[in-house]
């Protein structure tokens, strides 16, 4: 198996709710996909999908029983890297203005970055954090350091 | 907010036994990271961080009673999408041997593609797919076709 990711696809409650906030909220521009089933917005050279919590649990088969409400914390984050602590403050209100929940609000943090997160309306949990010791190129991809 | 994601985090229960799976099971590189505590693989122009599950709530500073098991779904899934129906069917007997459950076997889906799941050992849900509908570029990233 290939050392990638084709694509992220965060299970939402209201698909309309959803697509506002990354579209009007945040400003995304829609990619191809069915109109009220599913949407995709491309990020670099993968992708972000919106689809129906419930069909996601379908999708996979598994058990309704199994499915966690995507509030709060279901042990996945996404991360959005900028390039200055200024940035991480302006892209939260920007998030919250947008209809996120400020989780936690940016501050230092123990390995040596500034962040903070916010929560999607489904509660999809996203950090914005600038870190010293990674490169963020120009097309906004993330290098890490050579491994010492 | 720019149009892109920099890192997914997966909360872990076992740190040692992810590590296993993902670069022994599936030969990835680690990247840099803190031995022992957090590690990175760099997937293209982003990131896959593995973190201890309760560490990760931490960081998000949300109380550990919010904290759901990451076993079988909490909302979120990723895809890992393939050049053909065979590379499905191999990719998934890979990930079996490498210690993750098979989910779903690979099968023909409604939406014209072919795909199956399988959890790691935390029970973050990986979808292996074959899309006849995407461009799968040479370096492995994907492109939607124009929106239509």
């Amino acid at each position: 198996m290939e050392q990638r990711l084709s694509m992220v696809t965060l299970g939402v409650r209201d698909m309309a709710r959803a697509r506002t906030f990354y579209e009007e909220g945040l400003g995304w521009a829609l990619g191809d996909g069915v109109e009220g089933r599913v949407a995709f917005y491309q990020l670099g050279g993968m992708l972000l999908g919106l689809y129906g919590l419930e069909a996601l649990a379908e999708d996979a088969e598994l058990p309704l029983a199994d499915l966690k409400p995507a509030a709060n914390f279901g042990g996945t984050t996404l991360a959005y890297n900028v390039r200055d602590k200024a940035t991480v403050d302006a892209t939260l209100q920007e998030a919250e203005a947008a209809g996120a929940t400020i989780v936690k609000p940016a501050q230092e943090v123990f390995w040596g970055g500034y962040s903070g997160y916010f929560a999607d309306p489904d509660g999809h949990l996203w950090e914005v954090a600038f870190n010293p010791f990674w490169t963020l190129n120009d097309d906004g991809s993330v290098t890490l350091p050579a491994k010492t």
